[in-house]
């Protein structure tokens, strides 16, 4: 077993980088449900798009040859012998000097090669005079255009997005072969917090917030997120609890249950698993540290800090990404502007600090301020804008300075 | 009645930045389920948040004045009478020279005012030695610090996010009110369409793709999609359905039925409508002219062309952002980046072309390439990165010019 003790935020970085993504089973979708999901297997087009020939224009469908040498002084007479609308087809054979009005989308005849605007003709009754010749496939879609029965149209492994779902729908395809998504189980620790179903908050206990917060945010990467409760601080539920889990889902967050008071349960219960193969206790930074991480046989655990504002910090920081690698989402996009510190901001040498801020105008200038709330409220989470980093050494950050503004 | 025949792209935004948000009529839903939806009500805290006074550190909560002069060479004693983890009460009484553990959370007791933390005591037995004097208030978490009960905590119209959902969930709320989503109806027009439901695809018959994907497009904008069906190129059932959508929804988005063949049947049926107050046909744009729109009463019509890629495109240029605008949802940004056009690129003279591009590695620079397979072709969508807008009077870019990109 590896067991790391408070390491760098560079060091866990390469720790989760170093995880390869989870395989998960396949489930087959509707079209309709398959958006943003990750396509499981190449699929082959079943049919040609289109499957029949057509006409790319309102126009007169004729056989190109009896079209050549018309020009504006020198007009060429068609007979007019059907109307085909999209959508519809004729039992009509189409002969020499003869033509089809076809609308935009219709079939073309099957010995027709070749369309003519309507803009260069002029009808008279059944009659269509044509000023203008065309060569032999203008303005004919032929089959397999757009899409060719057999190709391989998808490639297994792709994120499923509208253009995905457009060439399955052309090809008529209704169901497809997609990746489950991985499972994420949630679990809140700590014997002060009750649920919102609780009316009356007695003295001492709190609501839970982490698993409505954390959990929305887990969501939104792709995962299925499987909320297990708030446990107690007791050796045997929590124990019986993560066992539970790890049986049951992919990965595993808990929340709480790092501090270092009497109640720090998480980790001696995780120190009693044989068959770990990395374990990092504690990640030197702020908030939040200790961050736990456990990998054992293909399951991942974190442990997050208990207070919310901190336990989504480091969910952005570290989890976010790392989830959506899992799931095969798209990452997301860390949007980042250097701007001005507006007044001094104090640190703690020793730890990189994810500083939660807010951006405020100050001498016409939009400028970084810190928040006066501290980790423990959430209404820091409320009033910030984005993060900045402070190196492990830093403990004074001057007004004036420039920083790099990680948004939210 | 305003009636508007092909107008600019410019006054077409115009028309569309004049529409006021819909209001519609609130809902409740519960706590999670109200991220990205639009809080109806001011909301007010209905407890204080913490609701007692509890510690920010493991420690020992105390008399301050008690510890006064507290020092590494004045160390003061001070008896230990009971222990609070976080969740738990006490019921005895803290009186001058005691003091309680109190782990980071737990309740303070009433008469304390000052938290030692643990680093600054050494335990012997029941007997609590302190070297360091705390002021009053050191390490206290005061009632309502966080929130206070009867502040305003959630405007209203506010787009619920994370830290929305998180102050709520401190407050042991567990409904919101909310305003419902619009409700956008849409309708497919064609007699070459047919559901994916089909197996066998007769000649003429194509797959309906807009029920698919313009339908997803249209939900990511945070409104309610209802799909009316593929509806035939017929009069009367075209003003049936349009009727119904016009009773049941705030927004009705048709797509197919405007090309200028016979079967040019939405313009027709919407003409016939007595109580139109703008109505606009046909946008000068490539691909996609003409789009007609129609406001009448509250309700707002768009048809788009039936292409499902010509739809998509005018979908992502005008009609996404106004559906945001509608639902009260973030607008898309639109991420743009000037690039180099890699081959010469033809257009249409008298429209402003929104032409489909891809981006491709050129003499070791990224650059803008055109897309051979035209608006009529799925695969066009697949192979589009993105697209570029094009003026009304240009036919021709050369290589080597510049033009910004709009990625989708």
């Amino acid at each position: 077993m590896k067991f790391l003790k408070t390491i760098s935020v560079e060091e866990f970085r390469n720790i989760l980088n170093s995880i390869q993504k989870i395989v998960t089973d396949e489930e087959i979708v509707s079209l309709g449900d398959c958006f943003n999901r990750i396509i499981s297997r190449d699929i082959n087009a079943n049919i040609n798009v289109p499957h029949f020939r057509k006409s790319r224009m309102d126009g007169y469908a004729a056989i190109a040859e009896d079209t050549f040498g018309a020009e504006e002084d020198n007009l060429i007479e068609l007979e007019l012998i059907d109307t085909i609308q999209a959508g519809d087809i004729s039992q009509t054979k189409l002969n020499r000097g003869q033509c089809f009005y076809v609308a935009t989308g219709a079939p073309i005849p099957e010995n027709s090669n070749g369309v003519v605007m309507v803009e260069f003709t002029d009808r008279q009754s059944n009659k269509i005079v044509i000023s203008k010749a065309v060569t032999p496939g203008t303005y004919i879609i032929e089959i397999g255009h757009d899409v060719k029965e057999g190709d391989l149209i998808i490639k297994k492994d792709t994120l499923s997005d509208l253009a995905t779902i457009g060439i399955l729908a052309s090809c008529g395809i209704k169901e497809v072969h997609v990746y489950k998504k991985p499972v994420v189980s949630l679990i809140s620790t700590g014997n002060e917090l009750v649920s919102q179903d609780i009316k009356e908050l007695k003295i001492g206990k709190i609501y839970d917030i982490n698993s409505v917060v954390l959990k929305k945010a887990i969501e939104n990467t792709g995962v299925l997120v499987n909320f297990l409760g708030v446990v107690k601080d007791h050796y045997e539920d929590l124990k019986y609890i993560i066992n539970k889990a790890l049986d049951n889902s992919d990965i595993v967050i808990l929340s709480g249950g790092t501090s270092k008071g009497e109640g720090d349960l998480g980790p001696r219960v995780l120190e009693d698993f044989t068959d770990i193969e990395i374990y990092v206790h504690g990640v030197k930074i702020k908030p939040g540290k200790p961050i736990i991480f456990v990998k054992m046989k293909k399951k991942i655990l974190f442990i997050l800090p208990g207070y919310p504002t901190s336990a989504l910090s480091c969910f952005y920081v570290f989890i976010d990404n790392f989830l959506r690698k899992m799931s095969g989402f798209p990452l997301r996009e860390k949007f980042s502007k250097e701007m001005e510190v507006g007044e001094r901001i104090y640190s703690t040498v020793g730890r990189h600090e994810f500083k939660a801020i807010k951006i405020q105008e100050n001498e016409g200038e939009k400028k970084i301020f810190s928040i006066k709330t501290g980790s423990e409220a959430i209404s820091t989470m409320f009033y910030a804008d984005g993060y900045i980093e402070i190196d492990e050494l830093e403990s004074i950050i001057e007004r004036g300075d420039k920083r790099r503004v990680y948004f939210f």
